[in-house]
């Protein structure tokens, strides 16, 4: 089997999990976040940046590399490992978010979903066996499941319908699935926001035996209380044996409940997009590098942050270089927000260590002062 | 005296000069092509990426800091090293060239000069005297005397006056410097494509004794040819025992006919700027990435080069980074170019060492094929 998760050790106090996912290509400490490389690259940053800040497991999506540059390409290059230069694990989603976030460019049928591109707005046709030729071409270790993820507000009959297509989807991507030896293909439980709907699309889904699951249709713009309402009622019927990723979350506050309700991996391009527009998370909150009052702050970006940006460079640099409309403000502040999380994660995984993960999460919270 | 240039040897065969220029930042071995840095970062860059490439000193624009973040900001940054965080030389420019260049925006008079802000619109007055104070705050190891660089085509009698008030402004320059020991205001020498105008700004200028000698007014929309004829009779009227730059000159060819004619320090905007376009200078001449004929080629950017990009990256990946609007594309091209100049100047030094800079020369371009 491609991926094996290890169960370390739950947290005594919170019942977060402390893991190892074994990949391919390496060990992933896990809970983990994975920084978002959409387009074959992590915007802004190297390889060796990443590995520089501890990155473990990079996502890429499917979508966006079957349009531009191609699979096949990819494929001739040997491998989206060795096209963009990470020998790391990394795992690629399977196009359906992007495609059904599409709206009116797109039409879904049982076979598949008919799309345009957003790039050329040609036509394309994206079934589960298409999802997972492409995922295998490109190569990644652990590839996702095509499913469907039904939007918020849904009603309780599109919400069911959708998560029995997704695992009618499942079984025949796990069918198509070329090469269960290198690449784990992981199932996705849907269900919406209805307790007994996630119960149904857990037990069809866990039913087909899938190396690790993902619990999609959340972070979809529903409340964030709702979602960990959603996880409370959720992760408890998943496998102890099996890794657990809690799509497209990123923020700090989510970070740690999805990681005290059983989550291992997460992701998300928020980082990397508010650090474009300038935007900060520090350990004292939010940091909107723009603003006048950093005009003449010589201080560091976060005062209790060790990474390469804090240590060399000051707020009113940093300031400077948005203003001025510089790259490297973009892949300065960028290189903070991903050391920020993917260190918040380490901290997490040493408060599971130690039982304390709701201590950490009061502390956290007393520090940061909001919600991003 | 805060630079001192030292001549080490000068090649037999095409009479280029080897030599080493101390600063208070470091020594630099000359010739040298100085990275720009226009708004306190060389684009894309970071500092520590410029001292892998070898890049020894680079150089920053006083108009540009001047109108953001402003002087006195920096000033208060503990200067312009500390506010970009690069500790080797730097040289600032003194505004003329780029204030000369907004056209219809600014207005000459024996006083300074009145121009627009590019930025805002915003009306500014700056004379030699405030030149200097800019510089002075900024900070630099080597600052630039305030000159009037005339265009290409130019009638005599309007380079001559022109030449004659940048006498007058080197003498205020001269006058107004607060830090000759820690700062070295080097002069401009003027007079356009006339050989007699040449000869009186060399005596002129030679006259106020400067510790070092820009050749200006060149590479301003001439033809090559011309461009070297100039230097042809201008640098053997300049003295031995001072660096001698010619401003705003950065492509290959051109480097290497200017080191032939005596020529210590180069700048240009060039190699960065043509990067973020997806061009790339290389050993066997010039790659436009975004061209078709690359989406399969699987070979490094430039064949002979061992740069960082060079080592990890294919001709399709940064076509496919380009293509998709990638940050890193700019970054990785602007990485090999940067490192292509520097390294083009190294083989130029090591050929002045061995007396072979015409063979360096002939040889050079028989592999590049073209001029940039
Ligand atoms: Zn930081
Ligand atoms: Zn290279």
């Amino acid at each position: 089997m491609a991926v094996k998760y290890e169960l370390i050790k739950e947290c005594k106090q919170s019942g977060a999990r402390l893991g190892r996912l074994h990949t391919p290509h390496g060990t992933i400490e896990t809970p983990i976040f994975m920084p978002v490389g959409t387009q074959a690259t992590v915007k802004t940053m190297t390889p060796e940046e990443l590995k520089e800040i501890n990155a473990q497991i990079i996502l890429s999506n499917t979508y966006h590399l079957y349009l531009r540059p191609g699979h096949e390409l990819v494929e001739k290059a040997g491998g989206l490992h060795k096209f963009m230069n990470w020998n790391k694990p990394i795992l690629t989603d399977s196009g359906g978010f992007q495609v059904f976030s599409l709206g009116d460019l797109r039409k879904i049928s049982e076979e598949g979903v008919e799309f345009r591109s957003h790039i050329d707005g040609s036509k394309h046709f994206i079934s589960p066996e298409k999802a997972i030729e492409i995922e295998n071409a490109l190569g990644a270790d652990i590839i996702m499941a095509f499913d469907e993820c039904a939007p918020y507000p849904a009603d309780r009959e599109y919400v069911k319908n959708s998560l029995e297509r997704t695992t009618r989807w499942a079984k025949r991507c796990k069918e198509a699935h070329r090469n269960p030896d290198t690449q784990a293909l992981f199932g996705i439980i849907q269900g919406g926001m209805y307790k007994d709907l996630r119960e149904q699309s857990v037990a069809e889904i866990t039913a087909l035996d899938f190396p690790g699951y993902a619990v999609g249709g959340l972070s979809v713009g529903e409340p964030k209380p709702l979602m960990y309402e959603v996880l409370d009622y959720t992760t408890p019927l998943m496998p102890k044996d099996k890794a657990r990723y809690l799509m497209g979350v990123g923020s700090p506050d989510c970070l740690i409940e999805g990681a005290i309700r059983g989550i291992d991996m997460f992701d998300c391009v928020l980082p990397t997009r508010i650090a474009r527009n300038g935007t900060a998370m520090t350990s004292v909150g939010k940091v909107v590098i723009k603003n006048a009052k950093y005009t003449e702050d010589f201080g560091p970006l976060d005062p209790n942050c060790d990474c390469y940006t804090c240590r060399n460079y000051s707020r009113a640099y940093l300031r400077h270089l948005y203003k001025a409309g510089e790259i490297l403000s973009g892949r300065l502040v960028s290189y903070h927000n991903l050391y920020f999380l993917l260190n918040l994660m380490k901290d997490v995984r040493e408060a599971i260590k130690a039982d304390c993960l709701l201590d950490f999460r009061k502390e956290f919270f007393e520090r940061y002062g909001y919600d991003l």
